[in-house]
């Protein structure tokens, strides 16, 4: 039987900020490849009934990217830069094109527990309450327990 | 005798954000072109004891940009990315390179007051309230306030 594996979701009480924590069985450089190899990315980011194209993806800092993630004939296109990108953390900007006005800066660092196991912290600041509250209330959990799951198996079947 | 015009500068009570307002004698295109023409930003942007030099700078949706201020010996380096320029508004992001760890979301747009005035609106996102009051107590006023000094005279003189 498998252990399922949540991920932490919290969300700020002070700062309109989302932060997501999971534990993985990877190192902090698999965890580093997996968001910005874009042919690892799209592998497991997001639901598992949506499928990830890349548009273009430059991970470099400065660079910038964009996906969009289908099902059926459903599109949701997804696009930000690469603020910086180096082996301690990730910061980058994200716009679901959907919702143009809405603008997040995350940050992600890879906190190595020793043992081949890291802790991933992933942190969105948006700049309402309103808009940070909208996004938990999506079922945004799904894509993010799904996406990881699928980040875990890469990482055990050694394929980051 | 010149009329002073100062700039609001507004810290939110609710969210980390700094607020900065001020209106010009120029367009909202001449404003846009202040904050994406290299060779005109430079010319305005921060305090009068200060040169700017552009490292590199494409100010396109996805571009990323890099100047250093000088003044003698010393040497200030920002740097950034641009997540969206467009005729509406400007969002990038901010980190001045003496703090790396410091990340802000700028957002800036520019309200049409007609008769050839605009509102200027600049907004900074930060995820902490320390990390932005420490920003406010750091004198950044001088900075702001000559800079958009500089940019007014640039436009009263048909220089943008």
């Amino acid at each position: 039987m498998n252990k399922i594996v949540e991920t932490t979701i919290e969300a700020d009480p002070k700062l309109p900020i989302i932060r997501l924590t999971r534990d993985f069985a990877a190192t902090p450089a698999q965890l580093l490849r997996a968001h910005t190899d874009p042919e690892i990315f799209v592998q497991w980011s997001g639901p598992d009934s949506l499928t990830n194209t890349i548009d273009y993806w430059d991970a470099r800092t400065g660079g910038s990217w964009r996906y969009v993630a289908r099902r059926g004939d459903e599109e949701y296109a997804f696009r930000g830069t690469f603020h910086e990108v180096g082996p301690e953390r990730i910061v980058q900007t994200f716009t679901f094109e959907g919702q143009p006005e809405g603008v997040a800066l995350e940050t992600l660092w890879f906190e190595d527990l020793g043992d081949g196991r890291t802790r991933l912290h992933a942190q969105s600041l948006v700049d309402s309450f309103e808009g940070r509250d909208a996004w938990l209330r999506s079922g945004m959990e799904v894509g993010v327990n799904e996406g990881y799951a699928k980040l875990e198996r890469l990482a055990t079947e050694h394929k980051i």
